[in-house]
């Protein structure tokens, strides 16, 4: 099947976005592929298959490449003689700001192009680590309990160390510290802040145990990857989770109890089901005496987290066969006409 | 101030955007303004002031007008020779889908275009009603209670007759009727579910008290308008409330105590803070026994409210002066540089 990789943005996770690309080229090779990527200026180029490697980018060889323009149900080359149009549904692979803030779902979704990625409204929920909690105390799943801070005032945070402090809107670990005690809070403060003017403080919870599940709903059925419990050294910092965004490999499914993956599947339902349609997501669980807590949805994961799922081409391919229908609305003159005619008497 | 109006839409509310945009210019006419209409099929067209009339667009006569393009900073007009740009800071007068579900505030922001109007995030809480209460909750604001429908399923609704029933995602009362009495559902769902594939129901309030109160943030100010007590006949249908997006003339204070007032206006900002900056909207709100009860947000008021401000052309240009800063990010490529160099040892 035909697949448009759009990956890149104007985002912090700019390079992990490459480089779940590149990935995808491997996972996804019985596809027919087209890579489209997004600049930080926000220019669109396209990029022959056999360029997909990080220092194309990095030594801004993609300028050579042509330039596309988004336009209705298509990326398009022009040319002096007319212009290639590059029809395929979209994987939104952009992660952080523009792809899974809400940006480039609106984006294809105002062009008509059909995408595989969060819906504007689900990106919102994900993106900004306040609204996801809105979302669990709505949906009634449980997270772990939370302070904001919107400036360095250290008696704001009454939560007892050790604290996580982390960027209201930034994934993939960007600004995120531990603070043991209180002189390790300022830098933290200054890190996070370089990123945010929300700050999320949390309590760190020593020897919790992680579990990630992901999944996609296709034919009004929503398929779960296997349960996977994450390596983890404190937490993964920047640099580590970037090489988890090359990861192909199988992993092992989680050693945990049938009622424990029942109720993690359950959850991870639960936050998917009529918000997440059209998206293929990884939820990041907590599990503390017995109990499941939502730590974060990644809407876009690392390269797709190809190795959670048996079948990964398969899934894309499900999932791209069963979109949401945009309905775009039927535009009338109704009531200009009566206004009209009524002036007329 | 130069300024380009926005309007129309692929919208069910798109024929009252019109009469917006056809207000605005007699409300804004110290300003230099360029008219942009975005029609059903989400082409763009320059209009000229002298073409602002409602039938232009009934009689499709917008298609000989130049069509615009969306680009890097403006909306541009190609002709054989080159470019004319269109810069101006837009307000996006699109009311309903597109204009306040987050698409064109992504759409401006991806092309780094300055707007008046909702951000995606405060969109996505005001263009979905289900939204709005879980802001409502956040916020410890008060709402009236509510279910969900999704099934024209008669004993779902738990809460005693008469109830009123709205789509959950459509504004200026399309599809919205108010029930007194078993028999009459039936009719009331099946109009409702052909706007919406999900319901609001809440009980009808009978006799209650209702205000409307508008507010934009500049210079890091709240500043509200006058509190109004809408007209009612029962409630505002869609006929009336189109005659209402027309509206110019300046309308009384309601009567009503300091204390309520300062409630109103102490309400309107919780909502505002942190979410509307940079939009121009209106709450109406129920009063209940002196308490006050969040209706709806209109992050894109009719006519923008032009009748609720004193000094409206003033209003304007303070908050096209105190837009918020989209910041773009600065693109790296520290680690795909340091993974180069590492293998290269």
């Amino acid at each position: 099947m035909k697949l448009t990789i759009l990956f890149g943005g104007a985002s912090f996770e700019h390079e992990i976005s490459i480089v779940s690309a590149i990935t995808l080229k491997a996972k996804l090779s019985s596809f027919d592929l087209t890579f489209v990527f997004c600049d930080q200026d926000h220019k669109f180029y396209l990029v022959e298959a056999s360029k997909m490697k990080a220092n194309t980018f990095s030594k801004n060889q993609h300028k050579k490449m042509p330039e596309l323009s988004i336009a209705n149900g298509c990326f398009t080359q022009k040319s002096m003689f007319g212009a290639t149009e590059y029809k395929g549904t979209v994987l939104n692979l952009i992660h952080g700001a523009d792809g899974e803030d809400g940006t480039i779902a609106a984006l294809l979704d105002f062009f008509s192009i059909k995408y595989i990625g969060p819906r504007i409204d689900a990106s919102v929920f994900s993106y900004d680590k306040r609204y996801t909690k809105w979302l669990c105390s709505a949906k009634e799943i449980k997270s772990v309990k939370y302070e904001l801070l919107s400036a360095k005032v250290h008696k704001d945070i009454t939560i007892p160390y050790p604290v996580i402090i982390k960027p209201a809107r930034l994934g993939s670990s960007i600004g995120v510290s531990i603070v043991k005690e209180e002189s390790e809070l300022d830098y933290a403060l200054d890190t996070a802040f370089e990123f945010d003017t929300c700050l999320i403080v949390e309590p760190f919870l020593v020897g919790v145990k992680e579990y990630n599940v992901a999944g996609y709903m296709a034919n009004a059925e929503i398929h779960c990857s296997i349960v996977e419990e994450p390596q983890k050294n404190e937490f993964l910092d920047f640099e580590k989770k970037y090489m988890d965004f090359s990861r192909s490999e199988h992993v092992l499914k989680a050693d945990i109890t049938p009622a424990l993956e029942k109720k993690l599947i359950a959850n991870f339902k639960k936050i998917y089901r009529s918000l997440f349609e059209g998206a293929l997501i990884r939820c990041d669980f907590f599990v503390v005496d017995g109990e499941v807590y939502l730590n974060e949805i990644n809407p876009i994961p690392g390269s797709m987290a190809n190795y959670l799922f048996e079948d990964f081409q398969g899934s894309i391919e499900a999932l791209a066969n069963s979109l949401p229908h945009a309905k775009r609305v039927k535009v009338t003159y109704d009531y200009i006409h009566s206004l009209s005619s009524a002036k007329g008497k």
